[in-house]
């Protein structure tokens, strides 16, 4: 049998029991990490841009946009949702797609389930359903499809949220067979666009084309039934190289379990994490102050230097992409929240003396540690005092607890919330099994 | 200077008065055509769909849908109405993209055009740029692009539809780059959707990305600048060779006048037209009728096979791609326009029997006289009656008069048009210069 009857055949078949009880509360944390970070994007610039587009196009107002009273229509909520919540590269990541799971599955999941009322049961199936095969599609076209220059959250996150509003849409066979070839025919994302707007609306994008295909293929809409592997399909087309052995391992075990998102603890880019985590550790444990430092060296693999491309950044943006400011910004106020990553404290005179004095460089060591795909995992640093002291400290990205995680959410929820829809908000989402109808976890996003 | 740039500098620097009368003439050939075949489609089944579609997101009542007396957005205006265009393959072609240039652009230039009330003139415009930019793009990539599996209608037509739309929303440069590196992200179609409904669906949703890049991109949305062109861009992720030399040839000739688009006398594939341009001349010539004919064969390049795949088709879709069928109906009825194609003429016993006497076969003369990309243009047709008699004779494509285009008109229109509407379309659009409007026009379509 074929990958994209198998994905089919295994979407038809699992049931909320059938997931794993650990795999159910990743996934809500993948709802309240990416519900947090759109709601800290929903007061960016990108917002109001996306909010005139759909006043100027309207749709049928059953569906919320996150941090708006706006109601909407499915596909335009999966837009907005999706862009806001990439907007600030602050959502999860994870490293067999490379690239972003929840973005792109999570506002198919919510404009879907809102549309049709769906319970938090029929939302948590849905989406571990949309983020399986998301990674397991990911895995196999992965590394390839991501060096050729496609953005695999764009291109492969299509396919996660096809899978998911075809769940919640109760597609049948062959209407979820169809679902796919029309997702793949919108399934696009290029790498060209990173560091622009349109970067973050590849998330939404997906997410969109996702509910459209499955809307369509619901009422007959036909295409190819064999979208992943045929001669003209994706993997083909889009791909130097695939291998659709590891759809046979669908939810054993569950991506969401092994190897699990990675929830970022700073919103910048997943390459400056485990320097960080390094960095913030000395600090912690040595009481560094920003002044005493004479020099600072982060060591990581040779693709550290390709992501982290600034190194006298000028935006809050380019700062998220830059070793020195987010090593700097740590040193100057021991921590890298909402709140430090500003234009005005990239460009503040002390910030920009001290990211004279840290360098990235490529450390043999780290590199032999791990394959260059992973290598956003592990850094060194290596850091000299004024008084002569010299520390060094290996680290890793690390996962949040989910302590760490409703703190992220409050900080970035805190923008646009009131104390008692956030406290009750995250009550909800920690309790979703629960949950009559999606649309009343929805009422508490803005 | 660089493609994408010198792309958006032409279509900014370009009004009216610079499009040759030639080209102008040509373009409302386009129009003519592409209404009239979406008039055709929207009887389809494919229509309904979309309708549900349409009702189910909603949108802002502004935009018309062809055939229909429904409103919707421009966004949804244009997918529906690029799909319908393409849903019967009878739209016209153009060979250097080896696919249809018309269907992406038109629709969006028929939504945005009424959503802002242009003028005739500034609907001319902006189809002509469009039209150009998206053959200029389509033969740099040609033919890696299409030979490698991506659907140029789709892909291709993009660009086509952002350039179109970008022109009648009056972007400025900066805000024109923007809208072509949005396009760009969404520019996507596999053939591996070909022989379904997400075929046509392709030309709908890269008329739909366009407006959608349009709007965005004018209300400030950001993006690459140099999205044709970039490491990461759409040339080199999705063609194996491109060369974007021809960029300097915009407007000069415009690809409206050489090398025109072909429009279709018969609603089949591209490839079945040269033999039954053949066969209609030598029934014609020495008035055979079917039961006289004892083998018939037609002698063409070596793609014909591949795309001519039906000898016993078994509905009016396969009989589009048949090589038998469109020579049997045309001994049969002598003409092959829409009431030719059903299921039931295909299915019918006399054809079926008549098409068991009909051969297609590799010509090593026609292979050898023209390059296989543009092999469709050339066919011989054999035919040996049981009298003993033998006639041979090769034709080309041809393009259609003016005249046969409004009798293909007339022929598509009246499944939904009442007589007046029909004759007054046909004034509007050859007047079109002159329309104060182009509400005016989209009136006339339901």
């Amino acid at each position: 049998m074929e990958a994209t009857q198998k994905l089919v055949d295994f979407i038809l078949d699992v049931d909320y029991e059938d997931i794993t009880e650990e795999a159910t509360e990743v996934a809500k944390q993948c709802f309240l990490d990416c519900i947090g970070v759109s709601l800290a994007g929903s007061v960016l610039p990108i917002s109001e841009i996306l909010m005139s587009y759909v006043r100027v196009i309207g749709g049928r107002s059953r569906c919320s946009i996150i941090g708006s009273d706006v109601k909407t229509s499915p596909v335009n909520a999966a837009l907005v949702n999706g862009t806001l919540g990439h907007a600030l590269d602050y959502d999860d990541m994870i490293f067999p797609l490379i690239g972003h799971p929840t973005v792109p599955v999570l506002p198919a999941v919510l404009a879907v389930g809102e549309f049709i009322g769906a319970s938090g049961k029929q939302a948590i199936t849905a989406f571990s359903l949309g983020f399986e095969a998301l990674c397991k599609i990911g895995a196999a076209v992965s590394p390839s499809h991501w060096y050729k220059g496609f953005h695999s959250t764009a291109t492969v996150g299509t396919f996660g949220a096809v899978a998911a509003a075809s769940k919640l849409l109760n597609l049948n066979e062959e209407q979820m067979l169809n679902a796919f070839g029309i997702a793949g025919s919108q399934a696009a994302g290029l790498k060209q666009n990173f560091g622009t707007m349109t970067k973050p609306f590849h998330a939404g994008h997906a997410a969109e084309s996702g509910v459209k295909a499955a809307l369509l293929a619901k009422n007959g809409f036909t295409a190819a039934k064999n979208i992943l592997e045929g001669q003209f399909g994706f993997a083909k087309l889009m791909a130097d190289r695939y291998d659709f052995s590891v759809i046979d391992k669908l939810g054993n075990p569950w991506d969401l379990v092994d190897p699990a998102p990675f929830f970022k603890p700073y919103p910048s880019c997943g390459g400056t994490h485990a320097a960080m985590n390094a960095m913030l550790s000395l600090i912690e444990e040595y009481d560094i102050r920003h002044d005493e430092v004479e020099s600072l060296e982060a060591g990581m693999n040779p693709i550290a230097p390709e992501e982290l491309i600034y190194i006298e950044p000028k935006t809050a943006f380019e700062g998220k992409f830059s070793m020195q400011f987010c090593l700097a910004i740590l040193l100057l106020e021991r921590e890298a929240g909402l709140a430090q990553f500003t234009n005005e404290k990239v460009r503040n005179p002390r910030t920009m003396e001290l990211m004279k004095r840290i360098k990235l460089y490529v450390d043999p060591e780290i590199t032999a540690s791990v394959p260059p795909e992973w290598g956003d995992k592990s850094a060194v640093v290596k850091v000299k005092l004024k008084d002569g002291r010299y520390y060094t400290r290996k680290r890793d990205i690390r996962h949040l607890t989910w302590d760490e995680l409703i703190s992220k959410y409050k900080d970035c929820a805190k923008v646009v919330l009131p104390r008692d829809k956030i406290t009750k908000s995250i009550e909800v989402v920690m309790n979703l099994q629960k949950l009559e109808n999606i649309r009343q976890l929805m009422e508490l996003t803005y």
